[in-house]
């Protein structure tokens, strides 16, 4: 099944400088911090580029807002749609926001949390509960947009939210032209490719790792086998914000300018949001943990090196993040 | 004792807005966030300024910097000298770092947590450990200072300090001209001086709210009797970064422009911390929880309002963080 069409040629490093200009007056430039406790934790010179201080706590915004700032008026009043639980669902009903607050449906699986469908409500956009799961809810989001004409903002694999997500990379070359290396989650592959094709084309010898979850283990198969596994078995884990795989446009992109796919479980992951909360303070949802949960477990090393990690998104519910720190998983 | 000799006449509005230019390149302008979980928590409209996000994870580095900023070559020569063991002193080792590194001493009681020491030396300042409490360490400090011609940067008496303190307000007063209420921590009275003296130049119809804890009520106190409570008995609490007074010159500063200093109890800074970690996934250090706290305990009401808190630092042990959460006091 292939409910989307998007090829390599459609997104080029210069529609993420475009992106760039088009997003700023709505995100923040966040910082780039250096952690001298991370630092000595791991033996690198440790960066972190702050997207969990980001809108709505998220990086997802800077790809759902340049995907609405680029529709003409006539696709606006037809409406947006798409599917999805969390960070997206929320980012894209703020981008509608701002931009005369369009019809926006986001599609949920019945057992969502109610948190997280208050919030998307907040920002005017229509919540529409549909099946079991993830998948159920994705099937009935796409019937709705081929059967309406509305334009489905898909949450990692369109190339307008590439674009989007790749302005990190821009902030980060800004701020870090010496970065050495760049750690990024990977779930469907989108801000991975984003980043990638900035970092390679400022600086085709800087290391680009991309770290998924265990539990959902796409993108390593994919590079394992030279291949895109489009459809892999998601298992159980705890970082919900990255429980997918690479698209072949995600293939496409990474392929070619990340130099590897590291996976970590669940305990690693917890280990690492101690150490985010130890050393500096900070509440970090698991999904964005899993860059410095593979070098605290040895997978990958940032020795000696300027290495920025890239901190995706703070949105965990309270309740579950104290627990996994006092009991892990 | 008056070991700072500081008058009315050596702070007045035009210093922020020069300390604002002086520290811009050093200082993020931070996010003043609109919280939707917490105006419905409130019944108010409600904006936190994150100084929870500023470098060293505290407001404190703006009146360092600006002080260090404006010192001559010969007394950058001669040294600088404080005494904290907290976020004051990181700050000043921090300005220092910034300005050709000169003789930083941060005078310490001997009993200093490690972690705040390293953080000290990291940026290249001298700790120095003297006597069993503040105030032995404190008396060292200052005779250091009058023996040798260093300058010695008072954390929140001094002019220059007070100044860059204020440079908050101006950016709340950019960012959300119609603010109704600010409610700002008070430790010595310093960060509520400089913001009160920017709002109420801005808008004299805005209400100033100091918050501080009942461990140490040398602010109301002050506003009950009308005059300067210098000396007040400090019983331990949580809220180690406001464990001080009002100086004549902070009780001079705010009398005429803060509505009200009000009291938290250990156990009201607490819910705050929860509401704060469930509504908007941050951790925010005891003191910082202060204005919330009252709103919460129902002593300060928003309703209908919109409502700034200044959310001062996020420097708290993760440990000693968890187990209020958990456990309470």
């Amino acid at each position: 099944m292939t409910d989307f069409d998007f090829r390599i040629e459609d997104i080029q490093t210069v529609h993420i400088w475009q992106a760039r200009e088009r997003i700023r007056p709505y995100v923040y430039h966040t910082p780039l911090v250096y952690s001298p406790a991370l630092s000595q934790r791991t033996g690198g010179e440790v960066y972190l580029k702050m997207e969990i201080w980001q809108k709505c706590g998220c990086f997802k915004v800077r790809g759902a807002i340049n995907t609405v700032a680029t529709l003409s008026e006539e696709q606006r009043r037809r409406g947006l749609v798409t599917c999805s639980s969390g960070n997206h669902g929320t980012a894209l009903a703020y981008a509608a926001s701002l931009f005369g607050r369009p019809p926006t449906r986001v599609y949920l699986p019945k057992n969502a949390e109610p948190a997280k469908v208050s919030r998307i409500r907040s920002f005017g956009a229509e919540p529409v509960f549909h099946g079991e799961n993830f998948l159920e809810a994705y099937a009935e989001a796409v019937a709705y947009y081929k059967r309406t004409g509305a334009t489905y903002v898909h949450s990692h694999g369109d190339p307008r939210v590439i674009a989007g997500q790749g302005t990190i990379g821009i902030e980060i070359m800004e701020d870090l032209p010496d970065a050495e290396m760049i750690l990024v989650p990977v779930g469907g592959g989108g801000i991975l490719s984003g980043i990638a094709m900035i970092a390679k084309s400022v600086n085709p010898a800087i290391r680009m790792i991309g770290v998924e979850s265990e539990a959902a283990p796409g993108g390593s198969l994919s590079f394992r086998d030279g291949r895109c596994h489009e459809w892999v078995e998601i298992k159980p884990g705890i970082a919900d914000g990255i429980m997918g795989t690479l698209t072949p446009l995600t293939y496409e992109l990474t392929r070619s300018r990340v130099e590897t796919i590291e996976v970590v479980s669940d305990a690693e992951i917890v280990a690492a949001m101690r150490a985010f909360q130890e050393d500096e303070q900070i509440m970090v949802e698991p999904a964005a943990c899993v860059g410095l949960a593979a070098v605290l477990a040895g997978k990958v090393s940032v020795k000696g090196k300027k290495a920025v990690f890239v901190l995706t998104g703070r949105n965990v519910n309270a309740r579950k993040f104290n627990e996994l720190i006092a009991n892990g998983v």
